[in-house]
């Protein structure tokens, strides 16, 4: 047996990520389009046509400019890559040094804790307050080198206040990283300012709204400079030729994300009401996913509904989402199916 | 202008990758397969029924399994992603501490040296002999945390002594990778002794003969503990379904891999000799590729010959590969066109 000690010390500690056995069930789990496959998307690849010996392109050319003729900016404010994941980790690698300290809201995205950690950087957290707002004071003095705020943040569901977030651009020191996965489904975007803050990137992806995380496609915007220097670090050519040319082709198609996002917004009231009336007390969401405290233990409910076949997310062991459990907001059917569950699970529990 | 200065120190000085503009050249530059498409992976792509929604495999189980059976290993031995290129990314980051060292035999692959330096080692090279093979007194004792052993190597082309590679493993005391891209065309592979060298992880890539640089799928082989490390510290899901499932398809039709070696063995020796016959002094290679010293100008050849629609790769301005250029082993009917296409050029040199 080889001892982890030969591992980078930041990094020993890491056992593998989220990865669950999967037998046929509703996935509520996720935070996916639960409307399926983008049409533009798997369109394009049913004709496909590509050379699929040759490489794709380096800097992902093709997409970055259509993202520059969807937002108005240049091909030089994008970054293209793997997932946003490819860009958090590109993020560490370019701008901290080993031991440089990186602040996250806490609770938010398990994954920046890890990518911070294996890059080498030392973590800190800044507690959102009691209605999951930002601390902008202590994420202001904390002297971090990179900052990230997930706004729909995830798993709490609501958007951070949009002057808390200028307030933290105008007076953080170090670069402040915006994460708007869940951007689609919100009002608000940074990435029309992005020439204006210029410690600022906003990461986007098209495993959510777009309906393509099997894909794996995502993407930064900021100012020139700062794209610069992580496409100069990005490995080149991370993003695969089909993914880069769904994703154009799935950008082409904005009716699709529209009518994704309504159903959300149709459904995510009927879904948090529903689970009201049982019981639930749920938080405010602005994403395709409802965070709510269950009226029984966080635990047996996740185990009983994947016994029903459906899976949930369960953050209930998890400190300020104690016996929590997150929701995917599904398509009308996919919510009776899973209130009916809950209804049959809590008369069981008596 | 925002300065470099906020970059990671050991990244500063990098800029971006080789991205020529294209204009339907015939690419000799890379190392494709001629060959074009890889048929299986084309057809599981166009007969695609993927829930794109859905997230892949977060491990890229199917794979590694598929991988497992091909070599009579397990799943755990294998770790799987996008491209070796992310192999190596993974491997720096799992194994290196800040500023540890990485030893790389000059000249070899020019990524290695980039990605160390992403990831804050300090890079030092070891000079191959005057017959392009390894110095292993001098990599021994380096003192180095991992040293990548390209065989066949790249831009030379030949493999390194067998008997080389195994008293290194047997004698170096940090992580020894053999980087096996143009494996396939070579006799020999390290991945059958993974279990035997606890310290060998060995990279494989679907670019080469598999034909599929398009979709960005590489391997790495090793005993199950480094496997498991590795794993642990890749990003998750980082190789989206279609390439892991086009990889699968391709990974079972062997006989157009065996098909795209025998022409390469058949063409590279014509292609050597016809090279030889205009004036060029090449190197024996293994792989798919020849490194040849070019009678004129390493960079006038070069241009002239994108100028006739034919892309090649210049090494000529770096040290131990003076006025040299690298040409990937077309077809009959390419390497024709290329050393027609010389002989225009050496008659205008008069």
């Amino acid at each position: 047996m080889v001892s982890r000690d030969i591992m980078r010390s930041t990094a020993r500690d890491l056992r593998k990520y989220y990865s669950p056995v999967l037998n046929g069930e509703l996935r509520l789990d996720t935070n996916t389009n639960v409307l399926g496959s983008n049409p533009a998307a798997m369109k394009f690849i049913r004709d496909q046509r590509t050379d699929l010996s040759e490489y794709p392109s380096t800097y992902s050319d093709g997409l970055r400019s259509s993202l520059a003729d969807l937002y108005g900016l240049d091909t030089d404010n994008f970054v293209a890559g793997s997932g946003s994941d490819e860009m958090l980790d590109i993020s560490f690698k370019t701008f901290t040094e080993w031991g440089d300290g990186c602040l996250f809201p806490y609770p938010s995205y398990s994954l920046y804790d890890y990518f911070a950690k294996i890059n080498g950087c030392k973590v800190s957290f800044s507690d959102l307050t009691e209605d999951f707002q930002l601390d902008v004071g202590s994420i202001v003095s904390s002297g971090a080198k990179i900052v990230i705020i997930a706004s729909p943040n995830n798993p709490t569901g609501n958007s951070f206040r949009q002057k808390d977030i200028e307030e933290i651009l105008a007076e953080f020191k170090g670069i402040v990283i915006v994460d708007e996965a869940y951007g689609e489904y919100s009002d608000r975007s940074m990435i029309p300012y992005v020439n204006e803050y210029s410690n600022m990137i906003v990461f986007r992806t098209f495993s959510k709204a777009y309906a393509m995380a099997a894909m794996r496609v995502g993407y930064a915007a900021a100012g020139r400079d700062l794209a610069d220097m992580m496409n100069a670090v990005k490995i080149p050519y991370s993003l695969n030729s089909l993914s880069e040319g769904a994703a154009i082709a799935a950008l082409r198609d904005q009716d699709f994300v529209k009518k994704s996002r309504e159903m959300v917004l149709r459904e995510r009231p009927r879904l948090a009401s529903g689970l009201s009336e049982l019981g639930f007390r749920t938080y405010p969401s602005d994403s395709n996913f409802v965070l709510a405290v269950s009226p029984i233990s966080h635990s047996a409910l996740t185990d009983s509904l994947k016994q029903r076949g459906i899976l949930i997310r369960d953050f209930g062991n998890r400190r300020r989402t104690e016996n929590c459990v997150r929701f995917t907001v599904g398509t009308g059917d996919m919510n009776n199916r899973l209130l009916s569950a809950i209804r049959g699970i809590l008369e069981e529990c008596g």
